[in-house]
């Protein structure tokens, strides 16, 4: 399976976390228990008892640790046996653990070598939760059956809003000035400079005693882990970004396998961050376009596919496609250079 | 897979083609999407957008062409690309196009090379609804969990009504005279003569006053496209067809893939034409027959057959099924015969 | 796949066969028909017709034969064609039957050699159903998405009640003395020995004078064809068997493929046999732990082993595992001696 290995995949929203029970999820293929401590740390580990591999996420937490419910083996968050009912805990009894990290309210999971599991590693597309009113901020999770790749394809993609999105008002925005860049830690930036004119209905809030013509820009940050977000704000034209108003919305793609995918979104904003009410407007115009508009789309692109990824199938690609194509690069040479790693290890 | 290119595959009735979207539909394995044009025509393209593999079923019809509902682009009826958001209208943008007929209220549509799609192959199969009540005709469709090839052998096959379908009152058919000939259009044409007998319930009500004994009649028309009609009708015995009650029905069996097929059927009389009770009475009686009789044992076969097929199992057949297995050798022959010319122009 | 061929299954409890109509299951991947004769006896052969792979489930009992509805042919129970409406009698006709024997309520099945199936060699594990009461013993059945050897090991294994099972107190199984010994007609004998304790409140009822210690003892059989039958019985410490109370459960595990498994279940007891509240407490008490404890663990195990067979997946076994991994061994070699038999008749 085509899936990067030592990375930080997101994989469920901390509050998705039960107290009293594990949950179990399959992710980039690998099936993992995830469970939470006294001190309410969550941890995991596979998701398959060495035993006679029954899953773990169908245990019960003791302490700390993980025990099987089918025989009473039980693991600690670091993979090891300590707890064996019929005999000494010997080292084949362990199992694979993989490093968690709790951040902005998501749990990641890392699905490579633990020692290279560093925190300082996981993107930082959250970083606009922090502080933020519940009033001010949604969180989503859809699971998808397409790829991880066509969802972040969507993102990368300036030219959809118009024809699938009209909800969102992001018409002629394929006229505007696009920068590609990569931002220094193996992503993608793509942004969209829109010349001064109306103030997008949506900002107006937080501007209301604006007058004249507004600044519009959008930035997306793409990367390898599907862990994407695009900021986008409005500002009185000539003035700095700070004067503006500020949105974003994160949006991450956790491959489950090959042709499924565990969308995860958050969405924030920097203005009328107490009103109820347009938080609750924002989270219906954002569950319509991507449970409605997006998913149908993006599940139909897969199946049409079947098991062929897109690029196999020479699509027509032009240059709005420009930063997905980057995108789609950057990960076959981190997967290619992977495997090169692998197969170095191995001889 | 092994389908017939060159050919007249009823796709869905023209009533079922909304005037303000498109359709896909799976024809032998192609995907295809149809949509129809301000003037009426229902035009049909491949259901993929060359761009980014979009179904353009989910597009939306502009003017007279549909567009992708993801980036926009859109094609005409012929294939070609006539919007490109992003760029200009290069070749490589085209896509297939399915040349499309109405005949009979059915949108017929060919998956071989678009020049030779000549309308006048169509199998005249619906001629009889030509001009007919409302009152005197019911159309329907049946999704099937099965090959094509079992249900063209079950309507070519005089012997199952007797025990599947007593309620159709076919009993004895197999005693009767047969004749199966070719139709000189690459069909076959079954004839059953039932000797002079009772009149069938059924024809009573279109000669009220007959007395005597009546003759029977059945033709079966096969095509290699799956299109197929029954003909059945009763005269006072002795007197020319003309005098008698005439009823058909059409049984169209579009494969979707090898498994699965899409049922097209359509039933006529020529006798009490404005008896709108008679009318029902005969929806329900060709329900129970085609959906609660015909169809649990045809899926039955399939699902012993699994992905073989029936020919593969030695069957045990017996001159009742010499049409069915003369229609099948013609099915292979003209299979066989486009893999030939495939090899030939490839060459 | 790999399954016994000379071995009589549990095909499903003599009451779930209707009086007219027959029955199809799928028994160790044959497809196959049951139905009951004039008298009575119930009867199967393979469940599709040699015309054209109808399946004869679908059929007619006629008289003590199944027609096939669909054209008609008849079937005895020894599989020779007798009836067809299309010709001769040919020996090509003929179908595949089934040795059938009705043995304590259940409809056995014999998928090999049939003059080898000797009902002499059926495993007498519903012998403690001879007889009883209604309102002291629960028949059941549940359609598992599991292989059959998950179950098997899971009713030989004394260690996963105490974890899985709380509520048949069954804690601290695995410390007691085991024994497991070769049955001598290819099964096995798994006995657990408690030492003198508390009375089980199970089996309360059945001693209610008793005071002081009581002995609790478990047998628990397995033959090769999946059908298995636990005995749990108390007496008074030092007291004969006979003395105390008894209870069987027989666990019938039928494969269905290689990863499904039709499993048949009965429960009875010695004691307080009128006690109809007392059985409908066990019945859910049952219910409970089979339905909502072991299933989703033992599908959980298959989901987690896809189409991997356990031991492909080295698991780390233990003393506890004796008698699972002794049963799969005998079962391998049993396979084993099947292969090379057919070797050598093919030879």
């Amino acid at each position: 399976m085509n899936f990067l290995r030592n990375t930080w995949y997101a994989a469920l929203w901390d509050r998705d976390v039960p107290a009293d029970r594990p949950v179990g999820r399959v992710i980039a293929g690998e099936r993992i228990a995830f469970w939470r401590k006294r001190d309410g740390t969550v941890v995991a580990i596979a998701d398959s008892c060495p035993h006679r591999r029954a899953p773990l996420s169908l245990g019960a937490i003791e302490g700390d640790g993980l025990m099987c419910r089918y025989h009473g083996l039980a693991f600690a968050e670091n993979g090891r046996c300590i707890a064996n009912p019929y005999g000494p805990l010997l080292d084949g009894l362990n199992v694979a653990h993989f490093p968690v990290a709790l951040r902005d309210g998501m749990i990641w999971a890392w699905t490579g070598e633990p020692e290279r599991a560093d925190p300082a590693l996981i993107p930082d597309v959250l970083a606009f939760t922090r502080g933020i009113a519940d009033t001010a901020c949604i969180w989503g999770y859809i699971h998808a059956r397409a790829g991880h790749k066509l969802f972040e394809d969507n993102i990368l993609d300036p030219g959809h809003g118009e024809f699938l999105h009209p909800v969102l008002g992001s018409a002629g925005m394929t006229k505007h000035k696009r920068l590609v860049e990569e931002t220094g830690n193996g992503g993608l930036k793509l942004t969209i400079l829109q010349p001064a004119g109306d103030m997008p209905d949506f900002f107006r809030p937080g501007l209301p005693d604006m007058e004249g013509l507004a600044e519009t820009w959008i930035e997306s940050i793409w990367n390898p882990n599907g862990a994407m977000v695009i900021r986008v704000g409005a500002t009185p034209a000539g003035r700095p970004r700070e004067e503006g108003a500020d949105s974003w919305t994160a949006h991450i793609f956790t491959p489950e396998t090959e042709t499924t995918t565990h969308y995860l979104y958050a969405s924030g904003r920097s203005f009328i961050p107490d009103d109820a009410a347009f938080n609750e407007a924002v989270r219906e115009v954002l569950r319509v376009a991507f449970t409605e508009e997006d998913l149908p789309m993006i599940e139909g692109q897969q199946a049409v596919l079947g098991d062929q990824d897109l690029m196999e199938t020479t699509p027509q690609l032009f240059s709005v496609d420009r930063a997905s194509v980057m995108a789609r690069r950057m990960f076959d040479r981190m997967l290619e250079e992977e495997a090169q790693e692998r197969l170095l290890s191995a001889a």
